[in-house]
């Protein structure tokens, strides 16, 4: 009887959504590390598994037109630099969450050993809920409450 | 105490390669689709995936000169759309082994509640171990053995 | 006053049409050349401004519901590794069209002075006009002809 | 006589770097608009291209063992989104430059019947010079020369 690997998916610790991925060709470049812009990739990952553990439709959302999340700002630092077979751990936090956006921060960190090492990239961000004409739309209060429920305070408050 | 999820990695079924992807919004085009060449680089993944797990380095073989794998001919169909959130199941055989090559079969299924389910794409190519000059070069004789571990009549000599 | 480099476009020389795309970091991985799915893309953006240039409005038929095109199957040798900085040349042809597909060629050269040089990689596809459900459809009548008016034979009569 | 569309290159307006992309299939995303990473790819083309411009020839820098650009901060405000066939100016200019590091800003324009138009997003960003290490190394003496022939005083001393 076979076992299938399972599909790839985070989990959340507490508020601390952490989530793993590896570095393959696809993400390399020349100078034999991960390309800069892979990281944001990467990051998208984890944000869509994220918003999907909690229950968010984007699928749906989508085609029902009612809207998708957009990045409207992000600062990334890179710190170190990942290889060909690296694991690294995704976490995102949660910072603020509006009607229509969402602040969140991200850390990339090599895994050694399956244990959390060196950071390697980090990142701010704000999303926008927007619809599919452009428009910044309310998110659905839903999806607000189970943002909101990342947040820092929520940890004292369970 | 956290309990980090696994880093991605396959495994495998007797000498068939198993490995699981997601379809995240980098994964998709404006068709709301799986875009088609995002195929070509999941086949990769599970390529690479494979081949660390049978024990060959790419990273030290490349670092040390002695040359990467190339691909050098591909074909593929696309038999049904993936879509967002959608889990994937890639598997992945050998066909033939030779000195400088092998021919791999490679299939992505639909992961419907874990199990595989439409066939999606499927991919036959043939890589080729290139020196860094880009000539054809013969794999280093380990790794020949642990591909040819992987063709079919080895099912019947354990 | 600014002179602005002209937006990428590709032309005709005949039913062929051409167009050069230029190797990128983004387009290299570790063992220094670009990265094979790569050029799947790079033959897609060949093709788009192709059907751009013929007149089909993809977005709009995409934002219309009335479908869009999808590659069915496609078949790539790789003959020749491209490097950073490269500039390559994308010849496109058209071999057979049908009421929802077409069949096309396409083959990457490496440009040298500007002139096309050695062949770098070549593939023969597929595509079918689907509609959002992903199910085949005809495609519009005026793209059936704009299409045809590539085929070889339409050579000899203009 | 066939005339070869030219291979994609941007140009200076005084110490303004010009470069122009469109947008196709491989960088839209479901929600049917350009995908937030991609333009981190177009900015590196645009960049890429200008150290191409100015004699800076990074794949004998990467190949003789002497290091390559890396970015190691960066800070993107999207303001409006790009969508498939649109044309794309990336402006670039360098704000500050150092031994082993520089500072740019990049803009992205869409071109509206040729002319720029309605801002899209803008970066800005810090690249370092690193050894293949991965440590920081003092960019070669004429790069250095290159990059402050871009600051904006530069416009004044000619």
């Amino acid at each position: 009887m076979t076992s299938i690997p399972p599909a790839p998916a985070g989990c959340f610790d507490g508020p601390v959504h952490l989530f793993t991925v590896r570095a393959y060709f696809e993400d390399t470049d020349l100078s034999g590390v991960v390309y800069h812009a892979n990281y944001v990739r990467w990051f998208e990952r984890a944000r869509s598994d994220l918003v999907r553990l909690l229950g968010m439709d984007q699928r749906a959302a989508n085609e029902a037109g009612e809207g998708a999340w957009a990045v409207s700002e992000m600062t990334i630092h890179y710190r170190a630099p990942a290889r060909l077979d690296d694991a690294v751990l995704i976490e995102t936090r949660a910072e603020e969450v509006g009607a229509a956006t969402c602040r969140m921060h991200q850390r990339a960190l090599l895994l050694v050993d399956g244990q959390p090492g060196p950071l390697l990239a980090e990142a701010r961000l704000r999303i926008g809920f927007v619809a599919p004409d452009g428009r910044p739309r309310r998110q659905p209060a839903d999806w607000r409450a189970a943002f909101s429920s990342l947040l820092p305070a929520a940890k004292d408050t369970p």
